[in-house]
């Protein structure tokens, strides 16, 4: 350490660090959770030099030795972090040279922080998305168990939040089965993008020692070396599209949330959250909330939060590193988690929802939601669309004027607006009949429901 | 508490709340930060209660030891935070009745967490943006003394990074007091939607208990109660509109910082920053990091996010109160510690910058920085301004050509454009008759300068 | 102009623009849309130049009369936009050459572009936040109406979506008329910091005419000059707090369009949008969709997206101006119509709500509405009210099992959970009393609302 | 057409809409752009509808030469787009029935605009998303040339803007060439996510028309068809995730950007770009202002902001379809623009840039650049890394003190540091060996310049 500066890179410097800046510039209270990555990447990078020539056997067996004593004290809670050695890196090799002396300066030959840093974040990053996808897993497999459950069970589908047409509710379910599907597939696009090495870009440049970067690769799990030092030590991509894959999760999940505090309201009353999902008021002692929906909704802000926070930090940043990438970590953590959480209530949720039927089943038979079906029964008459379309709207006019339903109105009822109507349209306006009638690959039909969780059961089958 | 659930609100539920939801729904862990507030609110609340005659004299009395025994537990670190109690106000609550028995339970008539959250944390946020003012107030003296400083001190003016007309250094600081002023201003302005007491609201509706709201609303030091119980507990515009406020003052600092990187480059060398407030690298040892305005300028991508997660939190939410609401803290909470962290480094930097006159004039005389100068000489002789643009930019081209600048021409060759060019333009192309000449309210005369200090100097005084 | 390069500033310049590159950097397409600012912007500098000595009366008037009848132009439509001419100011420029000859060229003398779009742009805004401060203080007129004429209608409150307590829906709308409020101080705060006259600021550093900027100022109705050249040409400050105080506005109306979607519902059905308001669909016959609401609450996507839009923009930008600012223009003016149009369409559609009263009241006498009145009552009785919480809980557990809500329960019933009941509870569990105890300020009773709507009629009165 | 309402879907409506309602919910002015999708798509169903018996052959025949001369219409600027009719779809479907009469009533038979719209928007996107990978390879062209040509150039490579070590200029184009690579990765698995065909989800829940799904989808290039109908009329994920894909792109074009502009300042100097991007100053003659690189690094803002619209836009959304959607075009087409612009821009522009090596070699040359290779000269000499750090840290401080770079100083000066220094020291210390020691995959040295140019030939010749 310099004498003047007390920091390991202080030989041009006159002063110490400012305390205050001293602690702004830390980054080791929120990088220290990738000491495992950090020591990972160090143990490969000594194995390297080694077959390099670098480093003796000697030198390698001891600090491979160091490395995994300071993970013992770390996770034993013994290691002291200390905000003036600034980061993670500094941190573990300071205390490295003080177990195992001299040697331990060696093993910052042919690296830098930069190239450093990068290598642990993307290890970091690659295990988390694994833990990721095996939680999406899980909650598709909730959705397709109760999906299964509800193949026959009718709602109302709605547009606009207005009764639409009716569906059941096992086909609402694998509507939210296909949004999970794209986001398991796009976070493992990401995951392509992380698994590559930035070790050996060095500080930006590349290195004079000569590191065997195939080395470290094949022991750190990494497709390939990263192309260009360059661009290696400033890339923070990675984090961007984890955090773009993750918005767009979340988005799934505000819609999915939506639906459930919608469902659980008195008003719509089609399902019931168990209790233990739910917290109560401190001052009206009815209430029974469904906070997980509302909290996961909430959460979305935090995650498009995140991403923005990256996508700024890179606006109009020149290569190659600058000290502004410190703050790539914290939103990147913090999606991490809240995904992480996220997943892990609903997957735990999803198979403890009960829906009420009896409630679903009342409200598809309100608001004319057979609608269509007897348009369709006029065009197969011969009808053109258009003009059935305005037959039945007429309908639907007097059925809101005398309050009836159109499967409520009599056949006379229903001739005044087209006598093409014959006394087979009754068959057609039943809940039953409507939605088998919609019996091709994607339609709300319950043997199609069926086929598609089959089709879901493959799918995940094969993820292996 | 209710026996099946062990939560206070437990009465009609059947089982307890799930282990990680009741820790992924806490907010103890990061609203803890507000107990201050908390004990704040709740004894103006009980003093209230008293004089609207629901509490007794002794039972306030109680309630108010209670509490300052609390806030004391607290900042001696001696108080358990309990995750199961969900979150400050519980925790607080749950400690006072088991100091005081049974009269703790009183303490929450007539309110509800609504109202009492809303309260916090505007008590919270009115204290700290007084001590954001404080900061930049302190910022923008320091860049009255260097502009003072530095009235005198010619550099080249940029447009497009591009040389444009030579301006005096103070001038440049100028813009940045101009700057921070907005800032300053629009924190006031906020801290005005600040102010206001949701106290009262209850739940959502109000309280059928006869409070009395313009008590409580004085010995909080609020401006007014909030008009609507309703909007009330829903109400987060404050948490936006100071995160937008703060927004832009980091949309500010990035452009400060910029410069100050550009500055500090071996290409411009403009300005030298102190050793103490810069650090250096772990693999090149000539390296001096400008990490101070670096990291600032990262720091924006935070408080922008954090923005945007407000606003995506507060979109389509149906009044009043919902869970999502929850989410509110965090990103508040770390604006306020963002931005009062960057302006403490930025008013400790500021006075130790240290302007490098001879490189700043040196860029000044290139780029022929004078040539409006010329051309505005022409005008004076006649010219329409048009036309003496074309006059100098083709003197310009010459000058490229042939590798001089304006300055550096003799009269026959400037004449070769045009004979309207007599031997009195070359006082016009100096620098300091450049800067001199713009001597109009906003202009870059140093005698302007040292004006626009004077009136800052006011400015900063009547803040009191 | 210069014939190598056929552009106003081209004497320096070898070859001319790429003809991809020219429409790829005009502005002219969208920035026409300021021409009548630009011209008042141009008559009020050429009267201050005549003032200064710099222009004779004469040229005055001729420039007057010339951009008189290009304004006349414009508005007939016999006006032809070049983009080679670049933009609004270049265009108006050489019009006013062809027009009135030499003397033309003589207008741009003491400005630049860069001080020129920031007045113009700054007097647009200046006119269109009058015009949407007037609408929403027209969006708020309705809703006073339609508050008054629902003082007494009784609705569910909700919070979480769940039933909560009873509340008037005239106390809910004017919830929505203080978040409208609130918008409004925010715009006119920032109106105070758009009123600012860069003119004179030049290109960045001032001029070297006799410019008097207290003429200009007062002529154009500007409060004051910028007080600094640099800042004056390179802020756009007010542009994005204009897009923060639009989004806040918007989130606002994302809140009240989700109410209405929900409440014309088959579900919910608490009002009726008149046909005029909805549209139907191409498929299903029966369907009236919420499409303004719904709209609006999209709409909220563009204006958030335009506010970081800016704030990105701006990030980094090293002072004076830069050619990325150009990009300020379109999210801008898209952000002015979107507002402008969202509150049109509210304005127009607020008065024109119908209530459905019975659906109101059936839904509030649901869900245990009143339970918060049961606890206050016992806590009136003497009982702590955390254990009157307890005590109501236990009620409604048993009120879910039977299917009896408060108020339909036996006394004896009621007193199995406390003997402290007595037969005074039933005026407690009507709606009525419920929502006329909330008597203070802020709370739902109906004569607070009326309380509430006279000091609202008096607030829009005084906007004046 | 309904005579109440003069709209199509009117049949239930008992009043026209509202003049200012219908204008504000109208698409047709920014959706007609897809009318040649919107036929594309009508002729596969009309094609498919025929094979299922719904139509005859000679009906297909009339609907698809009607279609025919629609498009022609179109092109030919003799269509004439109604607000009336709403959107791209019923304008050309009555435009379709006006000309082939009852027939053209028919095509709508078995879809609904939910999905008619949908796979409009999908075709579109994937006919975009082909010409932007074209232009980002004809960039990544552009820049693989030139940096081959650059292959030896010498340039100061910088962190935190500094001068850290001397890179090789094609080193750095090759930085760039990697992230199109990844930016085109993300497209092209973008489009994945995008070829998948909504068409046959009706309105929401599916048909009951015998419809088959897998002729329209042949027919129209979609890999498949979507698996859930509630999913795919609602499902916006492909919009979002071209957005963030062009979000990243933007951001790499901003990094470039500022290097381009930092590099045409007159104080780095290290290129020059022709005349013909750029453009001048109305009122300074001498500027020529890299007005290319500015606007492309304004127009990340546009991009940045269309993201999070749409992510806003979806946040909270209940399936199936809401009219918000409609608020999803405008954004993503804009986005498309600004893509294709930018990339153009850059295609053009980049084989255009000419180097100045005499000011990047000269810039290389100051700065202590070879520090590191002193550094390791010592560790190869037996010095522990830190140690060499601490022994160059201080030959800086006394280069900064003398005015000398360490290439400049003698062996005797050099031996004050460490006496381990050599006189072999100096060919470490030339520019010349600094970049060749740096010979490893990712390095800085000419040849693997060279090698990676060679790989990015293959990759782009592989994309076929």
């Amino acid at each position: 350490m310099s004498s003047k500066t007390n920091q390991q890179w202080g030989g041009r410097f006159n002063e110490p660090t400012d305390a205050f800046v001293a602690r702004f510039t830390a980054s080791v209270e929120f990088d220290q959770r990738m000491y495992r990555q950090d020591i990972q990447g160090s143990v490969a990078h000594a194995t390297m030099l080694t077959e390099a020539g670098v480093l003796t056997v000697a030198e390698r067996d001891m600090i491979i030795q160091g490395l995994a004593d300071i993970r013992a004290d770390i996770e034993a809670g013994r290691f002291e972090w200390s905000i003036a050695l600034e980061d993670v890196h500094m941190n573990i090799e300071a205390a490295l040279t003080e177990k195992i002396g001299i040697t331990g300066k060696k093993l910052h030959t042919g690296r830098s922080r930069n190239d450093q840093v990068a290598t642990d974040i993307r290890l970091y990053l690659r295990d988390e998305i694994d833990l990721i996808l095996l939680e999406i897993t899980r909650l598709q497999q909730g959705l397709l168990g109760l999906a299964e459950q509800e193949a026959d069970t009718i709602m109302p589908g709605f547009t606009h939040l207005q009764t639409a047409q009716p569906v059941t509710f096992g086909h609402h379910l694998m509507a939210w089965f296909e949004m999970l599907s794209r986001d398991y597939d796009r976070f493992l696009d990401t995951r392509k993008r992380v698994n590559i090495m930035p070790l050996g870009a060095a500080a930006l440049a590349g290195t004079t020692y000569p590191i065997q970067r195939d080395i470290t690769c094949k022991l750190l799990g990494f497709d390939t070396p990263a192309e260009n030092s360059l661009d290696a030590v400033s890339d923070r991509d990675f984090a961007i599209e984890f955090c773009a894959a993750s918005s767009i999760l979340l988005m799934h999940m505000t819609r999915m949330s939506e639906e459930l505090v919608l469902w659980t309201s008195a008003q719509f009353n089609f399902i019931n959250l168990p209790d233990r999902f739910c917290t109560g008021s401190s001052i009206m002692p009815q209430k029974k909330n469904p906070d997980v929906p509302e909290l996961v909704r909430g959460k979305s802000g935090r995650v498009y939060g995140h991403l923005f926070s990256l996508l700024t930090l890179m606006k109009s940043q020149p290569l190659a590193y600058n000290k502004d990438n410190q703050e790539d970590k914290e939103p990147l953590f913090d999606t991490i988690d809240t995904v992480k959480g996220c997943l892990r209530a609903y997957a735990d949720m999803v198979p403890a929802l009960e829906s009420r039927k009896e409630y679903m089943r009342e409200a598809a038979l309100r608001g004319f939601s057979t609608a269509t079906d007897l348009a369709d029964y006029l065009v197969r008459k011969g009808m053109p669309f258009r003009d059935a379309h305005e037959v039945v709207g007429k309908s639907v006019a007097y059925g809101i004027e005398t309050g009836k339903d159109l499967g409520e109105m009599s056949l006379a009822e229903l001739q005044k607006f087209s006598d093409t109507i014959g006394d087979d349209i009754f068959d057609v306006l039943t809940l039953e009949g409507s939605v088998a009638a919609r019996n091709h690959i994607g339609g709300t039909a319950p043997d199609q429901v069926r086929a598609a969780v089959k089709r879901g059961q493959e799918k995940l089958t094969q993820r292996g």
